[in-house]
C-alpha cells in the first residue's frame, strides 16, 4: 500500500488529553478515530494489527481443539434471565428494548449464549469434553472509559467456553489454555506477560488467572514475589502481617484525644505505633444500607473486592447518621454498641495492646487486648497487601507491587451457568448430570495497545513483526528524482512479489516529516532510498528498534530485507514454547 | 476436524416453520441456532463458510483498491442527526440509551460513521479518489424476520463507501466495484447472479443497482426481458402500457351500478372491459395524513415505493372517514370535490372511454374521456410492472418477472451525506468542494444461505468448493473393523498434511446415518472407506453433485483426492471474470 493514499492523519504533538503513550501514539499516528465515549473506529494500520492478532488467537484456538462459532451481539434479556445476570449485573450490561418492546441486551461477555448454544447437543457424556470460542463484538457500558483502547465501551474480544464431566478434565484443559495463552503472547511479542491468580468477579467460578502486561501505566496493581515467582491480582493475593514483637499487653484505658480524627493523629498524640493501633473504616452494603464496620491495622487499608466477595454484597461508604449509634471518627470495637456487622482483619492478630476509638466524641481506648476484652473473634482478611508484606507462598517478607495492564483472563466456572440455565448429560451409568465449565477471554484491541504501551519509545511503537501493519516500511527519498523513484518502485514490485507486507512512502515530503511517519507506524523493518546513497549504489535498511542499520548494494537490498524479515520472525517463533 | 466432536445437532426432519429450503436446511444441518426473531448463533460449518465469503470479498476489496476499516456498532445518535436519518429511518433503526442516557444507536449501515472518519483527512484532493471498507456486525430491526439467514435483524455485512471529486471518477469506481461483485459471486460459486437496476431507498442517491440470485423462493420481484437483457427491481422499472386500439370516445354519463364494489364487478355489470376502467386507490400521508388518490387502469396495481418516491413521504392505506368527502368503493375523477391530492397514473393513458366511480354511492361513469371532461392532467408512473408488459429498453412486450434474492448493491450516492455532514475539501484551483460519495454492501451470511438455496438437492446444500465448509469429507463405515479404521486414519493425516481441509465421520453409526449427515453438510467431494471395496484394495471417491463416483485403488486415494479438489477450484476460477 502507498502510504499516500492511506486514510487517517499522523500528527505531532501529542493530544492534550491522552494520559499514556499507547493512547498518544494511537491517535497520533492514525490508528483509531474517537467517535464517542470509550467507542473508536480503526483505521488501516489498526486493523491491520487486530487482524494478525485475532489470526494468532485462531490458530492457537483451534490448535487446543476449540471450535470457532459466532454469537450474536443483540441478546435477548431472557437470555440472561436464565443465568440470573439480567437482574444481578450492573449498569455495565447495557439493556433496551426493540421495537416490539422485547427486553435484550448487548453482549459483554457470552457464557448464557455458549450454554444455549449447546444445552441440547451436548446431552450425553460421549460428547464431552467440548470447546467452542468466537472473536466478535462486546459492548459493555464501562462507568470511565480511558486510555484509548485499552479501556473502551465496544471491544472486539475472543471469548472461549470448555465443558467438561469432571473437574479434573476441567483443570487438564485449564492447563492447555494457559499454555495456550502464553503462546499467543508469545506470539505477538509480549513473552514477559505473567499469569497471576485473580479474583473472578461478575463473571463467577472459584478459580481464574489473569495475563498481565506489567507497564508502568497499567491501571490494575499486581502483587509479585521475586523470591519465588508468586504473582496474584490484588483481591486474590492474601495479606499476611507479621505482629510478632509487639508492645505486651496493658490494662484498657479510656482517654481524651481532643481534636484527632485520623489514625496517624490518635497515635501521634497518644505517642502510641500506628502498627498498634485498630482503625475502623465503616461502610453500608448496598441491598439492605446495613452498617459494616471493618476494625484493621492501622496502617493498612481495605480491599473493598475482598469486602464485597466476603459480604457477598457490594458496599459504599456509609453516611454515618446521629441514629446510627456510630461515633464517626472514634469507633471502636470495645463497647461498641451500635447495630451493624463486624469484621476484624486479620491484621489485627497477636496484637495485645491496641488504640481504639472510644465510641465517644473526643475519646479513644489505650491498652485494648482483643481476646481479652472482647473475647475470641473471626479474623478474616479484607485488608490491601502492601510491598514488604509476607508472600503468601514462600513466607519472606518480599511482597512487590507492580503495575499491570490485563491481557487475558481465564476462570474455571464451575457449573454456574450451567445449572442455573438448566444444561445436563446423561453420564455413563445413565445418571443425569451438570456439565462443569471453563471460559477463556483475550480482548484484542486491547493486546493490539498494550503491546504498543510495552513496545515503545519517545517517537511511536516499535511492533514486533508477527502482528506489525506492515513488514517492511520502504521510504523514496527525493521521488522528484527519476533513479530514486525506479529504483524504489523496483523494490516495492519485488517485495510484494516475494509476499512481504510493505507500505511505501513516495511522496514528495521532507525526510524529517517521511521519518516521524515511518516512526508513528513503527513497522519493524526500514528500507530507504535516497540519492547520495543511491549515487554509491547503495540503499540503507535498518529496524525500528535501531539494533540493525546498515548500507547495502542495491543489488542485494530485495534479498537483504527478506533475510532480514524473515530472521525477525524467527526470533519471535523461536522463543514460544511448545504446545501441550 | 472429527465430526462426532462438532457442535450442533443434525436431524432428518424438517422443521415446520421453515417455509424455504435452505432454511430448513440450515437448521437440520447444524448450521444456525436460533436464539431470537431475527438472532441467530452460528455453529462451526456455517463460521467457516462465512469466514470463506469474507475472505473472497476482503481479496476483491483489497483488489480494487479499498482500505479496510473498523466501525463501531454502537454510534451515538448524534452523528445519525447530523445526516438527518436520526429522524428519517423508521423503527428498523435501533435506537437506545447508554447509562449517562446519550442517545446511541445500532448501525445498520454506515455512512456517518464512514464520512465521520474521512472528513479532516479528505481535505485536499490530492487525495481523492480512495475507498474504505468494513466487515462487521449490523442490526436492522425489522418487522417480520424471515427464512433463516435471509432476512434476519443481526447480521455481518461488508459495507464500502467511496470518495471522488467528480461524478465521471465516481462513475469509473462503480464500475470497478460492479466487476468486483460479479468476481465476488462468481468465486462463491453463483455466476448466475444479474445485477439489476434498483430504487435507492433509504440509502438515498440517483443510480443503484441490486445484484440478485435469481431463485423460486426469493422474497423480491425482478423485472427481466429475455429479449434485449434489461433488468430492473419492481420500484425502478418504468411502467408502459399499450392502449392503442380503445374503443373510440362516448359521451359521458351517470349510471346506476348497485352492490358492485370492485372495478371488476362494475365493469362485468356494465359490460365494459376492465382494460378500459379507471380505479381509484386512496391513500393518507404518513406525516400529515393529508388524502391522495390515485387514479389507474382497473387492471393495474399500485407500487408504493414508486409512490413514496414521487410524493417524498411515506403513505398508509386511507382511513375513508365521512367527513372527508371520498366516497369509498365509488371514487371518480370526475366532479371529485373532496380534497385531496389527485395522481394520474401513465396506464390511463390514451383510454377515450372509461368507467370510473360517480362519487356518490351506487354510482359510476361511463364514458370518462379525462382530456375532454377534466382538461389537461399531469400523467406519472406509479403502477406496478407485469409480465407481457412493455419493456422500458427494447419496446417489445416482452416483460417477465422473476423471483429473486438480493445477494448485494451499490449505489451512487452523489453529495448526501457529505454535504449535510460538512466534508469539504480544497481542489486544485483553491475552491472548496463537496465529494461525492458511492457505496457498496454485501451481507454474508445472507449470500451463504442465498448459496445454500440456489445448489442444493432434496438432501442438504451442494456447497461449491470455494466456499464449502470443508473441501472433503472422509467416512469410515465399520469403525470398528481395524483395517477400516487404519486406512481412514492415514487418509485423514495425509490429506491434513497436504492442506486439504477435512471433516472426518469415523462414528460408529449406520451407513443412512452417516450419509445423511455428509449430504447436509454438502462438501463437495466425498471419499468413502468401506470394509467390502477395501476387501478389493479400493476406496470411493465421489462429488456431492453426482458427477464423480468411482472407486480408486487404495494407493491412489490420496491423489486423486488431491486433483479432483483442484479440478473442482479450477472449474470455479477458471471461469471467473478478470479484473477491471
Amino acid at each position: 500500500m502507498k502510504l499516500a493514499n492511506m486514510v487517517g492523519e499522523r500528527f505531532k504533538d501529542r493530544p492534550s488529553d491522552c494520559v499514556i503513550d499507547s493512547h498518544a501514539f494511537s491517535v497520533r499516528g492514525g490508528y483509531i478515530k474517537y467517535v464517542a465515549n470509550g467507542i473508536y473506529s480503526l483505521y488501516p494500520p489498526m486493523k491491520r494489527v487486530t487482524a494478525k492478532i485475532e489470526n494468532i488467537i485462531r490458530e492457537e484456538m483451534d490448535a487446543a481443539d476449540s471450535q470457532e462459532v459466532l454469537f450474536p451481539v443483540a441478546l435477548p434479556g431472557s437470555l440472561w434471565e436464565e443465568s440470573g445476570r439480567y437482574e444481578s449485573v450492573g449498569e455495565e450490561l447495557l439493556r433496551f428494548k426493540d421495537r416490539n418492546d422485547t427486553p435484550m441486551v448487548l453482549g459483554m461477555t457470552h457464557e448464557e449464549a455458549a450454554v444455549h448454544m449447546v444445552r441440547e447437543w451436548g446431552n450425553t457424556y460421549a460428547k464431552y469434553p467440548f470447546s467452542i470460542y468466537q472473536i466478535q463484538t462486546k459492548f459493555r457500558d464501562e462507568t470511565r472509559p480511558r486510555a484509548g483502547l485499552i479501556r473502551v465501551r465496544e471491544f472486539t474480544m475472543k471469548d472461549a467456553y470448555s465443558f467438561h464431566t469432571s473437574q479434573e478434565d476441567l483443570e487438564k484443559y485449564y492447563d492447555v489454555m494457559a499454555n495456550s495463552y502464553f503462546r499467543i503472547f508469545e506470539r505477538a511479542g509480549i513473552p514477559e506477560v505473567i499469569s497471576v491468580k485473580s479474583d473472578s468477579g461478575m463473571i463467577g467460578g472459584n478459580v481464574s488467572h489473569e495475563y498481565m502486561l506489567l507497564v508502568d501505566a497499567g491501571e490494575d496493581s499486581i502483587v509479585l514475589c521475586d523470591e519465588c515467582g508468586y504473582s496474584a491480582n490484588m483481591e486474590a493475593a492474601d495479606t499476611t502481617v507479621d505482629n510478632t514483637g509487639c508492645s505486651p499487653a496493658k490494662p484498657i484505658e479510656k482517654v481524651l484525644t481532643p481534636h484527632c480524627k485520623t489514625i496517624e493523629e490518635v497515635c501521634t498524640f497518644l505517642g502510641a505505633k500506628v502498627e498498634e493501633s485498630c482503625k475502623a473504616v465503616v461502610y453500608q452494603k448496598n441491598m439492605t444500607d446495613e452498617y459494616v464496620v471493618v476494625f484493621l491495622r492501622g496502617d493498612y487499608e481495605v480491599n473493598e473486592t475482598k469486602l464485597t466477595n466476603l459480604l457477598k454484597d457490594k458496599v459504599h461508604a456509609a453516611n454515618i447518621t446521629p441514629e446510627c449509634g456510630l461515633v464517626a471518627g472514634f469507633c471502636g470495637p470495645y463497647k461498641q454498641e451500635a447495630k451493624c456487622e463486624i469484621i476484624y482483619d486479620k491484621s489485627l492478630m497477636g496484637i495485645e495492646n491496641l488504640v481504639c476509638g472510644g465510641n465517644e466524641e473526643d475519646y479513644h481506648y489505650t491498652g485494648l487486648n482483643i481476646k481479652r476484652d472482647i473475647g475470641d473473634v473471626e479474623y478474616v482478611d479484607v485488608a490491601k497487601i502492601r510491598t514488604g508484606d509476607i508472600c503468601p507462598c514462600c513466607g519472606k517478607k518480599t511482597i512487590r507491587i507492580s503495575r499491570g495492564i490485563e491481557v487475558g483472563n481465564i476462570f474455571q466456572l464451575g457449573t454456574k451457568y450451567s445449572k442455573s440455565m438448566g444444561m445436563t448429560y446423561t453420564d455413563i451409568d445413565g445418571s443425569v448430570k451438570t456439565p462443569i465449565m471453563g471460559c477463556y477471554g483475550i480482548g484484542v484491541g486491547r493486546l493490539a495497545a498494550s503491546v504498543m504501551e510495552a513496545k515503545h519509545d519517545d517517537y511511536g511503537p516499535i511492533w514486533p513483526i508477527t502482528i506489525a501493519p506492515w513488514q517492511v516500511h520502504l521510504c523514496c527519498m527525493r521521488p522528484d528524482k527519476d533513479e530514486c523513484k525506479a529504483a524504489a518502485d523496483n523494490i516495492y514490485s519485488e517485495l510484494q512479489k516475494a509476499g512481504i507486507e510493505v507500505i511505501y512512502d513516495d511522496r514528495n515530503v521532507s525526510a524529517g516529516i517521511m521519518f516521524a511517519d515511518a516512526d508513528l507506524l513503527g513497522v519493524p523493518v526500514r528500507v530507504t532510498v535516497g540519492p547520495k546513497n543511491l549515487a554509491n549504489g547503495q540503499i540503507e535498511i535498518s529496524t525500528r528498534d535501531k539494533s540493525v542499520k546498515k548500507l547495502v548494494a542495491v543489488d542485494d537490498a530485495i534479498t537483504e530485507t527478506i533475510n532480514l524479515v524473515n530472521e525477525l520472525f524467527e526470533t519471535i517463533n523461536s522463543s514460544v514454547r511448545p504446545r501441550k
